[in-house]
């Protein structure tokens, strides 16, 4: 089973409130369903959606003003316009895809996923179904509501259901050795060690930034599915073949995590 | 605790594919806002949304061919849709609505809700907040998938949550003696019990009709939750005022239905 994250960067236009790239969504949606998607999970990000809102409302920090709920709301309504354009384009390729809203059946417990149903997930997948999930504004035990990342979602899902690949797709080419818009010499690195993650963590927090060119974040969080033998490969997504490349298996320009 | 059910034939425009009846959204939306909505749920129909799509992949009757799978995701793409535009509706005029897709929490056993998870709506409920569900094609343990129609899922809440009141509301006035658009000395039922019911349902299935005037299966399914209390009112959602006065407790033009 592999699960697909597309990153918010490459789905919206970032730059423009509630403006979804739909040149790159076609071209994706082309590109899975030439790979005839079976035991595929999708997970998208919230780019120009999600984001200005929850960011408004201050939503991630949980419950202060009675009038955050309606930014909670907002949020999510934001984030169900997306993946509703999102699962269209699929359906137009001929992807059997199938929306899944996290907020209905999933309440996190200080921003973490602490129980996680599955039942409709596999349900889906045993039925040849493509369950495309989000980022999303959830209800939280702790602070009242939360957000879930798409990215926190990928690694529960990966970790319970046993994924054989997580695909990232964002709009960077992988894992630099320095930050690539800052450092002319930075190179991508192709394989990527838990080990030399975690030196290049180390180097990072004692220079106060992230020397990865961006992708640090991420692949912190990977880091535990990778441990447990889950191949984890970023792509950029932004540019044609790479995640069809990626998914098929084959070589494809990018970073491979391995243990 | 209240639930409001809204009809499809109310909210879109039936004659019209995808085509949401806006100016009656907005007035509902007007109406709920006013009474100060607390400890209400709302559940809304499919019209022009739902129907044609479901009817056209023959959803309701289970999964026969591989090509249904879509019509599945279509017809639940075109539920999400509706409810985005309602959602939206509430928020604009300051109800604190929140959707719930059914289908992201509910699978059915050959039709009918077996296990349901009401944790979220009565945490929603908590914080002032108005859940906001639907009719839905839903995953189904026998027969693959399913409509889950929103009547079912307003009894199945009632009971389960103990509601204090459904008000049903629907583009005809209520419960007739005959069906007012054939019977010129058809009358409106102010009050009908349950034993008065059964005798119209005897005299409908004698008949092979439905004397009420297309308000038999609301009836009947509304029978479990008048039986253990729950107060029961049809009213015209399309006639200005009649939403807000039930849900007010106010005397209002429509059916009360009794023990």
């Amino acid at each position: 089973m592999q699960i697909l994250k597309l990153g918010g960067s490459v789905i919206t236009d970032k730059n423009t409130p509630l403006t979804a790239n739909n040149e790159n969504i076609k071209r994706l949606s082309k590109e899975i369903a030439s790979v005839g998607p079976q035991q595929l999970i999708m997970i998208h990000g919230g780019g120009s959606f999600g984001h200005p809102i929850a960011k408004r409302h201050e939503i991630s920090e949980g419950y202060k003003r009675p009038d955050q709920w309606q930014g909670f709301s907002r949020t999510h309504q934001a984030m169900v316009h997306l993946n509703k354009i999102i699962v269209d384009a699929l359906l137009d390729e001929g992807v059997p895809a199938f929306s899944l809203s996290p907020s209905s059946f999933i309440v996190t417990e200080a921003r973490r996923i602490n129980e996680l149903d599955t039942a409709k997930i596999r349900r889906l997948l045993g039925a040849g179904l493509v369950p495309v999930l989000y980022g999303d504004a959830v209800l939280d035990t702790q602070q009242g509501f939360a957000i879930l990342s798409g990215d926190q979602l990928v690694m529960r899902l990966a970790m319970t259901l046993s994924a054989d690949r997580i695909v990232f797709g964002s709009d960077v080419d992988g894992v630099y050795t320095a930050d690539p818009k800052l450092v002319k010499e930075a190179r991508l690195i192709p394989r990527l060690s838990l080990k030399e993650l975690d030196g290049m963590v180390r180097i990072g927090e004692a220079l106060n930034t992230d020397v990865t060119g961006g992708m640090l974040g991420k692949v912190k969080e990977a880091a535990e599915a990778v441990a447990a033998g889950v191949e984890v490969i970023l792509v950029n997504a932004g540019q044609a073949g790479r995640v069809e490349a990626a998914l098929r298996g084959e070589k494809v320009m990018g970073t491979v995590l391995t243990r």
